[in-house]
């Protein structure tokens, strides 16, 4: 159970956290406060775009790009999973730095969608501009009529009419679909309501340009619409698409989403040990650079207690995810597929989110008010945590599984 | 210990219940809606000058009106603290509520301010338009350069110039001073920093058309700069007042903050009770609403336990904040002062706002995306929440005064 | 909502108060030591049985017999509930006083029975010399081959012929039935499989003499025997007793059950408090006495924190049962019936073990070695407490209760 | 980061687990019960020899014999310390098991201690036979009058006259001090209360039969005195021994102590993993046999959830005594001394013994009544947990060392 990285991975790790340091992460508060100069939050500024393009020539000009795509997906990169969870904790210091990598969710999931299952009708016209950092994409999943953390709640009707799918329905939270680059969705819908609970659903690439794709709104996240990136509320009336949009076939929308999400929902928690790892930074700097009763803050009652639970818990959040991106390697080596590992990433699923939350609120504890103000990151990393204990399943869902696990190890059901 | 309404209290808190139900929550979302229609978030739109004058011309006309002003805060109100905590919990469940009450911070402790410490010039000029309802204010205490838990951090020099006070310095956090109808501050500032360390500080009233006071920025709280109320970052630039304008005289403002805070601190637990209430009804009302695996949310994993573990320690932090009111009002009673209830309200001070933050985030998790988004109350509310763990001492200073007046208690320090 | 005591109460809390710390609490431990030595674990010694006698003496000749006969109860004592809950936290802090008071557990329960539900000839026989401190009773419902936590599965036969019941099972847990004057076992039994779910258990008053009985063994407690008291385990063979000793007749044992256990279950709590102001008292005693790294325990690290923490929960946990005290007072009040308490109860009933054991642990924390060994009370206390999470029913069921009647409040199912 | 077992360290874990499975696990109620049959409980009854002997002859020819011996330790059984985590898991699935493979503290400390410092003679004399399995040990740190967690608290003097060294003092928690076959203590005195605070001490090797020590007690732990191994109150009156039964020389104990507890620390902390999986088998299978209110209790409540949570937290806690181990390894390897490790070590120190604590108290919980008894495990198992967080170093002195290193690592103190 090797933990560590490869020596591959251990020199692109270090470039590219000598890369967030000192070019991208200081690059992050003006990126975010020029958002909506224009006057219109769902596009770019012009420094926005130089900012992206800039830092974005430099990562792929230092072979740090699409490092996401490790052996399991496809292998661009010639690095392991476990390699990668270590280089994605050092992009989730940043907020740029994900998409500056071209390592940002959703894409990333989208790419591996359609480098698994698509066409190369597909691959051509999606698959390879997304790999270049050129478009974006969205996943359209999550709906605001049923609790969809049941997917098979999915109510999005998709009809077969001729040689055509329509789809007709409401989503939202689709992530990056504010944003202007984004050119194309894939979209879980119900193709056949009365087959088996597994059976129902299906998934269509629908470009964006269709006509009948109406963006409603942008949902916020404590307050922060995300512009222009963006969770969006998005209705389709009669979207139509030709009959070939469907990925791999009626009925297999279940079995793409597995095979799309696991990765997804462990990159999540790798970049969320970063985002914990700056926000203890923060904690300890503050800690020891103001003064109160006679003494610094972190002298005082139970502080230094905080930082060490603190050291404590997020250590071992950090193995758990490393210990998911190593079963995952070793399921997909052993297996062909990642299935066996689900247990191990729901299980860093849970913990690795509570304990960067648990983290960032001590922070911003010792902060005082500039903890909960837009003087630090912290209470927008705070906000951006909380969700990941909804997203790619809420916590309850991820319970089930690894109980489910647990039970079915010891065969008692 | 009687925790329970005297029957006058009932019936006003029946009648405060019954008016923020039906006639003032249903406008809080119209209300937060106009913020910033007019161009200007600092200001209030028409119709926001309308829902704010009839509400308050309603619960005036109903004889709601400075409920706040228990037997222990000069009287007007006929109720004691313990109902004071029953009124304000109902309020807590409307943004809007306490200021249509002429309840709301940081009015209430300014107006006890000026009531206890103030010359009757400014009884006419400040106090009677307040308790009107006519004019707004600021408590300008905490600043950005130091670790204003401990007060006498605090900086902001004050100093003597013929037959003036001249202040030089820097607040943030002003609560209320972003309001348009804000017309006079209360100050918290240095006036001899070799003095013992309890009698370094003044507090001094300014109004708000001083020259030199410059308003630089709304602080925001989790990116909500509650405009137009706020909490404002102030420069002080050789801000002159008259001699006079210094409550009791030099060095006295720590007497003054400790006298002013103690209600405050339990009126913002108070409401928050209420908010928590909000919270579980949502929670509730959202788990048996929606479907997920055969069941609903309700009735799946341990959610059931969550509400039940949601009710004991929502019903016990209310009881801990209506006895730290009946303390109040025993020691004001039993010694004139509230002091000897320090402690009690301290205890509070960390229950409550640690309490509601967890109904509150299960009621965000029991809700998915909506809970974190626009869509519902939680994330606003959790935000504000969050900020009482800071706000009038951080939980640090409150458990110091719990563990010292038990060892006090015991004879042990 | 008073909870406070009643004049009369108070005079009898004090008189309580002083003779458990005087006189009682100082022969907890010669009473401990003492078991055994006879070489009969499940005799008193003389000196147990002097010790005993002594103090029930003093403690009926001052007039504190009985008191668990609040008014609720009967009214013997003169008393209300609420009362009654600070007094019983007096008699938490020593493991005799219960008894010495005649107010312990069982028989206060089993006493409760007689009189609410015995017929003449059983007040003769058994409530009498009960209430009189004479004889000592059992209650046999738990078992060891069902989760008894669920009445419903409770499985000791009960089968009439001719006359008389004969009864054929086991039970364990049967606290009090190891000692020597234990003479009455109340028997809770299954007359009809058949019947619906409610009314097919049945509760039988059973002489500790009739044949067939066989004490198997006493149950430890974390190791401890907790002779001679004890918690017996006991199987019934044919044991036969008249028709007559049926209470109110077949099918009523649950009536019965609830009826008994609403004002016990809090008797445990209300003791628990005490135990846990107990163990606070020690934990602030060490945390001063004992020096490490150049300060006293209690300023190192959190522990300050620790102590206000512990003080916070354990003021919230007794608000919690005086409240459920006050409100039995009430429900039986308005509707003759405590059923109205229930969720009250059982608010208390998870919180207040809970909390205890949480200062307790704590307390064991600061004490080092000493704390888990011999030489505190500490390790006893919490093996004590740690089973109050499963008596009366455990958390899982109390916390159904409060979630039934949240949803129900609600009208929401 | 390779947390995984060598093939060779598989190869042996393998072996282990099935021996504890197949032959020890079953013998461990028959020895416990055995205890005291000879009327005296700090002799082996001859059953009791028996299981020893056959059981440890038996690991002797499978070469499963002082496994400890990793390659730190001298390096006799090939092993790393990671592997060496893996084998102690297992073992302490056993209470008889760490004592069958010669792997039982306090001996392996303490043969390190020789290993390390020991003149030959000494080798020769307690080395050699406690290697064979042949004697115990006993490590005399702690005292009953001081705050031993600050070991320069030490207070049993120890002062030069002529050729010898005299002792006198109390020591208390000498572990395995009342086993009948323990020959030696290595104790912690103080030599020189003048010198600096880490040059005040020195360690001595003092065979048991010298005159002047007094084994005054058995210490229990939470009732239990652990007999025949033990943990005793001792006193030493002018207890002699030779001048060159000081190890390395005057002053340097601290030196020692430093040295022979790393291991220690982790050696528990790795069986504590086993003892919390034995738990966890027992929530789960106890969760799945048993019904209640129409299902298995598993499927109640938040039970399943439980399970989760409890395989999540010690996965984590199992990773953190595999990373701890793995670094001890790695600065043994770098720099010859585990020192670096230091903080490792203490992380899991504190995160270990709390998450097998709260699966006993799981799985306790699960049990009910059978939960505490004597018909279980787990009341003996969380009793033990319940020491390790005290036992090697308080909580609080390992969350010090945590936070001190963070500091450190950041240059911030």
């Amino acid at each position: 159970m090797d933990l560590g990285l490869t020596e591959h991975g251990r020199g692109l790790r270090d470039a590219v956290a000598e890369m967030v340091r000192t070019r991208i992460a200081p690059l992050d508060a003006e990126f975010h406060t020029e958002t909506g100069r224009t006057g219109n939050r769902w596009e770019h500024t012009p420094r926005q775009t130089e900012i992206l393009k800039t830092l974005k020539d430099g990562a792929r000009a230092a072979g740090l790009w699409n490092l996401w795509q490790t052996h399991l997906a496809g292998g661009g990169s010639g690095i392991t999973t476990v390699d990668y969870a270590w280089i994605a904790e050092e992009m989730g210091k940043s907020w740029l730095a994900p998409e500056v990598f071209n390592c940002n969710a959703p894409d990333t999931g989208n790419m591996e969608v359609f480098l698994r299952y698509g066409t190369d009708a597909m691959k051509t016209q999606w698959l390879e501009p997304l790999m270049a950092g050129e478009l974006r994409s969205a996943y359209l999943m999550t709906e605001p009529d049923v609790a969809s953390s049941d997917a098979s709640n999915i109510a999005m009707r998709c009809v077969r009419d001729g040689d055509e799918w329509v789809l007709n329905g409401e989503k939202w939270w689709s992530t990056g679909a504010g944003d202007p680059r984004c050119a194309v969705h894939i979209v879980m819908c119900l193709t056949d309501p009365d087959a088996p609970r597994h059976q129902r659903h299906s998934m269509v690439v629908v470009p964006r340009a269709t006509p009948g794709i109406e963006v409603l709104r942008g949902m916020q996240v404590f307050g922060d619409d995300e512009a222009p990136h963006g969770h969006m509320h998005i209705r389709y009336t009669d979207v139509r698409v030709p009959s070939e949009a469907m990925l791999l076939g009626p009925g297999r929308g279940f079995e793409i989403a597995q095979g799309r999400l696991g990765p997804g929902r462990i990159h999540h928690c790798m970049r969320a040990v970063g985002m914990a790892e700056k926000c203890l930074t923060l904690l300890a700097e503050r800690g020891v650079a103001r003064q109160a009763f006679g003494g610094d803050l972190l002298s005082l009652g139970g502080n230094m207690d905080k930082l060490a639970e603190a050291r404590i818990a997020l250590d071992a959040a950090r193995l758990m995810c490393l210990r998911a991106a190593w079963e995952m390697d070793r399921a997909e080596a052993e297996t062909g597929t990642m299935t066996r590992a689900a247990p191990f990433i729901s299980q860093a699923k849970v913990m690795v989110p509570r304990v960067a939350l648990q983290v960032c609120d001590e922070a911003i504890q010792m902060h005082g008010g500039a903890g909960v103000s837009q003087d630090t990151d912290l209470a927008r990393t705070w906000a951006h945590l909380r969700t990941l204990r909804l997203v790619d399943g809420p916590d309850s869902v991820h319970l089930r599984t690894v109980a489910r696990a647990e039970l079915r190890a010891r065969a008692l059901h």
